[in-house]
């Protein structure tokens, strides 16, 4: 991901096909709502009209522990994200149960788990650390692992690609994380901390206010620091850093990327720092009842598909946006046209 | 249909059972969101928990015409309505699009198109007749005909779950059938003509007033009418009363029921009148862009699953919400639980 590689965007004349195609099937023009403006993202993301219609998506859940949560900022032991990881390994997780309704495959990712998962079969063993520092008593990690965690989700990216997946959905697991999205969100929106942190996991109003007030000295702490990369490293998460790279990758691969809840929107808005452009590609799958997810999506100028007032994470609210990709790219190939009526 | 039979109701065992289970199901509280509320919905319209996981879903798409379309309330020729039953049999509609992305069924039922269209296979040929009469004018069917079109629809009904099929889903095809839903919604909510009439498959200004003028006279027309049958035969149309009579049988049945836009919400709340307590377990597949489709969905307490736009009709919006309550159904059944954390 070298500085001198272009950047992405859609493509424009695979658009105006769409929107020429779409203009000619059997229905009142419009009629299809945000399904016609989704169907001409696909073809822009791809770059063909009609756009394939992707029968293959995968789900990689990235999962990292954070430091932050020494300082209070949620009830849940660190050690369940370990625990977690288990249980999608063994399908039991509410993304497996979600994948397996739509037709996708789970991917799991020990980009940064504290634990010691090393033995679970069906993970994939990246940890770069066993989980960052406190973001509220310091640098989350160093610019390097910040880099070697975009290099693992790029890669992730890469290897799904290469098994025939084609439709990427983000996912994550980690205790603590929203903690860590807020303060990006808030970094690189330039917005209060308090306008972004939400309740995660289901907080007490006093957990909340602590949460808010080490958003809040985060991001003054970091304030002077300007470089992307050196942001991320300050207050974000292992697999927030791997999302942002698997995203870039899916989008440089010209293949949809669905985004989940708040952990993702913040993985984007530092995708789209690093490598401008990487917005107008991204779909938004799901508003998450975080407000942070929010922000981000209106940040990068994206409208999400389902609004269901999810906020687990896993990837779920993105993976029941799945059919709606799929139906949007059909429209364009199978649809009669009005001279058929 | 006869009113001695027992009013349908949510059986609160079977949700009480889905509450406890999702109370154990490894995940913060409440996390799932609507999804949540969703699966204690199917276990109280099924009357079991875990409720079973709807694997082939039925769209019944009801086609009809309207003698109001003479008052010039659409630009769109009648002939539209056989043309489109043509299209719904080869499969080349935008719902047989959608059908085939999401694994549902869609059966095509002639119930009142104008035109003749009983050459054609793979219809279900059950015209009660050719189309109402113009409700600008006075009553668009007697009552008798109303009653064969809701005997029709609970017939189709019967026949889709003798096959197999374990979901409902409504469609619709009929030029001018959001005159006759605004007519409907508008006497059965009490509101004003100009709150529940939209712009149908995109009229101009000085057809919309005129649309708003008519379905006002009707309504006023009808006033003085109060029983549910009456009101539905001054001012429905043949595919609105048999989706009403569909979705009545459909919840006796106990089955999941998804409601698509304005054609359904109208039938929904003729439903619900002639049938108290089918509110209580119909899903509300889509918001509509047509107003009326708003107010009929508040009226019967009903929150839409999917909000993307589409105006489409044919069962078009609720079909996106199947992979929706098959997956809230999965939750309950393969979710792994805390204690195993």
């Amino acid at each position: 991901m070298s500085p001198e590689e272009a950047y992405v965007s859609l493509d424009r004349d695979a658009m105006d096909a769409a929107r020429a195609r779409l203009a000619q099937l059997a229905k009142p023009p419009g009629s299809l709502g945000r399904l016609e403006d989704l169907a001409v993202q696909l073809a822009g993301v791809t770059g063909t009209c009609p756009p394939p219609i992707p029968t293959n998506p995968a789900i990689a859940v990235f999962a990292g522990d954070h430091g932050v949560v020494a300082s209070g900022v949620t009830p849940w032991p660190q050690d369940i994200t370990a625990a977690m990881v288990g249980v999608f390994a063994r399908g039991g997780a509410a993304i497996n149960v979600f994948a397996r309704q739509l037709g996708a495959t789970v991917y799991v990712v020990d980009v940064g788990v504290a634990g010691d998962v090393s033995a679970l079969d069906h993970v994939m063993h990246r940890k770069v650390r066993a989980g960052t520092d406190d973001l509220a008593r310091g640098p989350a990690m160093t610019v390097a692992d910040a880099q070697a965690a975009i290099d693992v989700g790029a890669q992730v990216a890469r290897e799904l690609l290469a098994r025939g997946h084609d439709l990427l959905v983000t996912g994550d697991m980690g205790i603590g994380n929203t903690t860590a999205a807020a303060t990006l969100i808030a970094a690189f929106t330039q917005r209060d901390a308090a306008a972004v942190t939400g309740r995660g996991t289901g907080i007490d109003d006093a957990t909340l206010n602590r949460k808010v007030e080490i958003v809040a000295a985060a991001v003054a702490a970091a304030a002077s620091n300007v470089e992307s990369l050196a942001l991320l490293a300050r207050l974000g998460g292992l697999e927030i850093a791997a999302l942002a790279g698997y995203v870039i990758e899916g989008c440089r691969a010209r293949v949809p990327v669905v985004l989940d809840g708040v952990i993702a929107g913040a993985a984007a808005v530092v995708a789209d720092a690093v490598e401008p452009g990487v917005r107008d590609l991204l779909i938004a799958g799901h508003r998450s009842v975080e407000p942070g997810a929010t922000i981000a999506l209106a940040h990068l100028g994206l409208d999400p598909l389902i609004d269901l007032e999810l906020r687990l994470g896993e990837g779920t609210g993105a993976a029941l946006a799945i059919p709606l990709v799929q139906t949007a790219a059909r429209i364009l190939t199978e649809m009669a046209t009005l001279d058929e009526l």
